[in-house]
């Protein structure tokens, strides 16, 4: 019997329908489907207080455009949050965040309830950070509002609950999972204009596979990701793949 | 005269309707209606070669799921950037690739016309990356498919194209753009439940408005991201900068 875990995603945005992409496609929505997620969206011009429904104005101090309003946020967090008995965890997608990674993709999976704030990336009332819970960066880059990256932080982290992923494709596989960067994948046709899948691959020796694949996956990251190599705790299996890669180089 | 730039950004993806949020919401929809930005989307489906119009198959060597078939990629290819006098430049969203930043996005807004291959982010025939000109990772995470990850990519380049974010907000005043956190952002009410907007912000003099704000974007650098710090070369005037914010502790 698979385990499952139910998690609630809320988020406030003044774009709730570009959320709907992810009801309609991929992994979420088969996630929603199957009941192992709940996600609602809430439109931020709903809780502003004037007749405009404004949810920004002039930054103070000149030169930085416009920035979000902290009360339709502090609106939702007396109406919403503090309705609940168990407070959701608030996310911020904010450039000043702290980045986001697989690891704390992994952590935030773990919450019962999560929170979003989309505010315009680049510029919200400061005090709206004292009912925030995170910051999350999710790259050295700047967007104009934190619904995508609300986004990148949902798909990524729904990959982490147990029923979301098909078994086949697991989470353990990918990328950065432990550490280093995913070896590379085929499929037919085993001659593809001329260029072969490695044959190894057709061998059907699956150890002879794994150590394969072990061995691309560090020298992919050796090469492309030092830093990440450089992180990295090899296990004793590791080591040996890498003392045969650089065996085979002499 | 505003300078103007016009880019042309082509996207493949076996979810067109995905797109649709780029091109109804926010800063990409104006560019799109100033014309600073053509952009189309392609359904990979309509270069299959097969009826089922199938675009993946398990992967060979087993134990990693279904791979994105290399055929209809390469029939794009073909058809569609092999027919163009000038070679538009390919970009794959993966995790295997060069980690999105600031300054990649600037060189990317500086390209005629962008083609980005949405595939599975965890697995694509390992034969269509010989076709891409550049394979790029938003972050240390892995999400499902290339489509949000595009869609971030394409948000962030194309605030650097002249006449996308309007002269107030400029992307100079952004996050990462002099390699140091942006300050903190305030706007009405001046006291917001007992939070009161920093006075200096209220002063008028700009002067002692900028080293303010350059005083909080270098502590926030330090503070939350000491990476960026170390990487950051420093100004005659940051380093005057920190001299006062280190002798105003002492």
């Amino acid at each position: 019997m698979e385990q499952t875990k139910r998690i609630k995603i809320s988020v406030l945005t003044i774009f709730p329908g570009m959320f709907d992409i992810l009801k309609n496609y991929g992994v979420i929505k088969k996630a929603i489907e199957k009941e192992l997620v709940e996600i609602d969206i809430f439109n931020l011009r709903d809780y502003t207080t004037d007749k405009h429904k404004i949810t920004d104005k002039p930054g103070y101090g000149g030169q930085n455009g416009m920035v979000m309003l902290a009360e339709p946020f502090y609106r939702f967090y007396d109406e919403f949050i503090l309705s609940k008995s168990h407070k959701p965890y608030i996310v911020l997608p904010s450039p000043q965040g702290k980045v986001f990674n697989n690891d704390l993709a992994f952590e935030l999976a773990k919450k019962e309830e999560l929170v979003f704030f989309c505010g315009r990336y680049e510029g919200i009332d400061e005090r709206v950070k004292k009912i925030v819970d995170k910051e999350v960066s999710i790259g050295d880059y700047v967007l104009t509002g934190g619904e995508i990256p609300t986004m990148v932080i949902i798909e990524t982290l729904l990959r982490f609950l147990p029923g979301v992923i098909g078994s086949k494709t697991s989470v353990e596989n990918d990328s950065f999972y432990n550490g280093l960067l995913d070896h590379s994948h085929y499929t037919k046709p085993q001659n593809f204009r001329g260029m072969k899948v490695p044959e190894i691959l057709l061998s059907g020796n699956h150890e002879r596979i794994e150590t394969f694949r072990k061995k691309e996956s560090l020298l992919k990251t050796i090469l492309k990701r030092p830093d990440l190599f450089i992180k990295k705790e090899l296990s004793e299996e590791e080591k040996k793949v890498l003392i045969v890669l650089i065996q085979e180089m002499f």
